[in-house]
């Protein structure tokens, strides 16, 4: 009976708050995923040639060959200008119910509206413009949006129904946690627990450890920093920026944040929302202390660290879209 | 008799001087092309990581996925500098027997010295060094290259083996060569004879319409513009530029040019080394006049343009590389 117990124990290591990246990706009753959606969505994403000035495309910023983000302390705006933000990672953005380190925008197809506007020198409808003169695409927006235009909205559309297929999958945590107890090492699972027990979790919980599962556009956010009588605070500027309060002028969101998914978290260094943190050992020791205040043991840390890592995933196999023509 | 002549012409109306794509693309004897070595070079190719910055890799100013330049008229470099020079295609640049504007490197391998310097802020070594530092290149090295070590050398060959596999083939105007009468239009066949006529296959001959086949580091270099007494020297810019004399020195080399491929021109605008010509409608009335002293109908313009889109031909499908994580 004991041996029994115990085989129920570890090959369902699933404990509250732990959750698998879920098989099906949700999309917008308005927006449902299609084929002809994603492969125009996909040649989108890449194109630079809709960027005024002709130099930046969705994956300038969201490098779908690595981790989906761009490797960078600070977003490098199409107008040069280096923003106050690091870029948070395309994949699995899919599964969050708000998007932008504020949350401020609901679904992806909102969130792409953001970049457009920037890629347009400020004016998204002049991506449109530019999307719109390359007779190519007319054609595929026929196909993937039979009866209507090519605009903004299905423009967007199509690069979110692309964005829902960049999910990653089979990393070790998901295997663990559908039985496969090898798939973590005794560090990375003494990590999963102290995640659990020291309380990462309360908040970094949730198949993308960003909250728990809520509907569109409703936003998990907790205050950041919580402990702010500590060394991190100046030495990484943590609390320089309001927060949500930038994007809702609610003084009761000042300090406040979305949760950010924790998925793959070991391939996007730099860390936080201005990207100040250049380890993953540093990024969980500020976290304990800013957010839990408490002083991490160097095995403990590392055993987080370990963790952390199991939570990289593999992105799907696809071609390298052929872009059609300019003329 | 009559009717079989005709057939024995139109079945093979490949003439002197139009040849079309090799099957064989050749490669340094020191250098053989493997499977290893291109699936480790197309990684590298899009590795901006291994850039100083981390924002540029080859595939920044080679964007594969649609015409292999950057669409622009003028180079913007790793340091942000805006150069002096278009772009040239790196579609089929492997059948060239010498590369950039001055023909001033003889292999693929040579060229990419010039942008990995670029990339590693003047120093190519800073470039060597980012990509040791990526665990999972050091196992691909390895394999690629039996026995070598990680460097300069083996870094260029890999990236060179790669870009020795993007062909673009089945354009209509090699499949009219190989019979296929139907590829062409009647103006385009017109524009074709005209080609010839006019004098453009004197300099544009061979398979890439770049000169004849030469041995690698061997260059065809043309003077341009030869006539001056015409108002596009002035409006383009086309004399301020020494060309090949600004990389040897030598007086004979004053305004002489390496003649570029014409391969996928219809793509490549805007034209010439200076990016300054946005049409190949323009383009053509310039090389007519500048380089035959002739003034081009709209007629013969347009039959020449119509056998320039000829040349159009498509890339190698390949899967999007996924790169090893830095960590």
């Amino acid at each position: 009976m004991v041996i029994a117990l115990l085989l129920i124990v570890a090959s369902n290591p699933s404990r509250a708050g732990f959750e698998p990246l879920p098989a099906e990706v949700p999309a917008p009753a308005e927006n449902p995923t299609t084929r002809e959606k994603v492969a125009l969505g996909r040649k989108l994403f890449f194109d630079r040639r809709i960027s005024a000035g002709g130099r930046y495309s969705c994956f300038t910023c969201h490098d779908t060959l690595t981790s989906g983000d761009d490797h960078l302390a600070l977003a490098v705006t199409p107008s040069g200008r280096v923003s106050h933000r690091n870029v948070p990672t395309v994949f699995n953005a899919a599964f969050l119910s708000t998007q932008f380190w504020y949350g401020d925008a609901a679904t992806l197809e909102e969130q792409a509206e953001g970049p457009l506007s920037e890629m347009g020198g400020g004016d998204a409808e002049e991506v449109v413009r530019r999307v719109r003169a390359i007779p190519g695409y007319g054609r595929e927006f026929s196909r993937a949006f039979p009866g209507a235009e090519l605009t903004l909205k299905t423009l967007t559309q199509a690069i979110a129904s692309y964005e829902r297929t960049l999910i990653t999958r089979g990393d070790a945590f998901d295997r663990f946690l559908s039985g496969e107890t090898g798939a973590l090492s005794a560090s990375a699972q003494r990590g999963m627990s102290s995640f659990e027990k020291i309380g990462c979790i309360q908040c970094h919980s949730g198949p993308l450890l960003a909250g728990p599962h809520l509907p569109a556009g409703e936003g998990f956010y907790r205050k950041f920093p919580i402990h702010t009588d500590n060394v991190f605070i100046e030495k990484y500027h943590l609390s320089d920026d309001p927060g949500r309060f930038a994007a809702t002028g609610v003084e009761s969101d000042r300090g406040f944040w979305k949760v950010p998914q924790l998925r793959n978290i070991a391939l996007t260094a730099p860390y936080f929302h201005n990207g100040s943190v250049a380890t993953l050992d540093e990024a969980v020791r500020v976290m304990a202390k800013t957010q839990l205040g408490r002083d991490l043991s160097a095995a403990d840390a590392s055993d987080l660290v370990e963790f952390l890592k199991s939570l990289s995933g593999r992105p799907p196999r696809q071609e390298i879209p052929r872009l059609p023509p300019l003329n």
